[in-house]
């Protein structure tokens, strides 16, 4: 099933389109690989899920915020290519998490952004290699940035 | 404008060679795609801007950091590529300013980089994709780290 | 020599296989590039070497840590690979070090793991770009996380 049918399906809805925060471009591709700019937890509205995990938010709301990380960047994927179909499969995940000095569960949270992609790519393709780490802070504040890597579809 | 001739008539001052900070090569190439190390922002004779931004450096102070963190970049292309008109575009940026716990400007810091970039190699090959995020703390206590990836010219 | 003739020649213990830590696969292979995950200075039985450098661990043991995550990659590519000599080179390594506000030797950390890389593939193919940085914290509380790209031999 194509990732476009899967949205449909799960009744996914993607925020609007992330608004550039800085000088960059949110996709770049080179040759046929997909480097994405690093995203937040965008809602809409020029909000963002913010705060600390561990701190401010739960293991939970980190999870959520990661998996809505996950929903700006299809809408980003989207924008850019056109249509989710067009991403062949993830290559590599870097994921940071806003993190209180004593919290060690990035893995944890992240998976709310890994479970997203399977869910809309399928295991095989959703899922990549993937490096989880933490911050003592992030830009506004958000509770989770990720960047990730990509093949665009044959 | 070739890259070599924009640095001129910018009248910019490149940094010294940097020095290695440890076991690692400055820019490793496979195929058409370089990869470069971290850079900090070198300024010549083993010094380096320091500090924590939010805490030791302003903002402004922290985008002076990243655009001396570019000009040691363009000098290590320089270095190893032999000419500047090599690069042909870049592809992705990342960086992690040095932050107080409550700082969260990161991608206004950058910026002071990606300016340059923008204007050595025009906004087409200068600007790539891009994650901003932060660190408490990094090597020599510099305030910024840039690592990046770009496309050599044909 | 080959890569495995050397780990067998300086007597190298390579722990067990890592445990997956979250939703993500060990390495992802695209073209003739492999991307690696994020991997901690695993030790077997569910253990990691933990703490903060510059206040639970001193540097000598950060960089005992740092060599660790190198056995455990090693590790994980012959699990994937099925035999060391499949790795051409080593690209580039992102390593981020669980670092003390104050601390700010990463690199000389970070070099625990390049030494290793350098004894088992040799200076040409063990050592590729680097960026070694810093975290208030990581997954599980160990002390080095490192990812890295690699190219396969021919």
């Amino acid at each position: 099933m194509s990732a476009e049918s899967r949205i449909q399906e799960l009744g996914l809805m993607l925020p609007p389109s992330v608004p550039p925060g800085g000088i960059y471009k949110p996709l770049v591709i080179s040759g046929n690989i997909g480097y994405l700019s690093g995203h937040g937890p965008y809602l809409g509205d020029d909000k963002y899920i913010t705060g600390r995990v561990g701190e401010d938010l739960t293991l939970g709301e980190g999870q959520e915020a990661a998996r809505q990380v996950g929903l700006a960047i299809l809408r980003t994927m989207k924008d850019q290519l056109g249509d989710l179909n067009k991403v062949g499969r993830i290559i590599k995940v870097l994921a940071l998490v806003n993190s209180a000095n004593d919290f060690c569960q990035q893995p944890q949270v992240i998976n709310g952004f890994s479970e997203l992609m399977k869910e809309v790519f399928g295991e095989d393709r959703g899922i990549g290699a993937r490096s989880a780490m933490a911050t003592n802070t992030l830009p506004g504040n958000i509770a989770v940035e990720i960047e990730l890597i990509f093949e665009l579809a044959e």
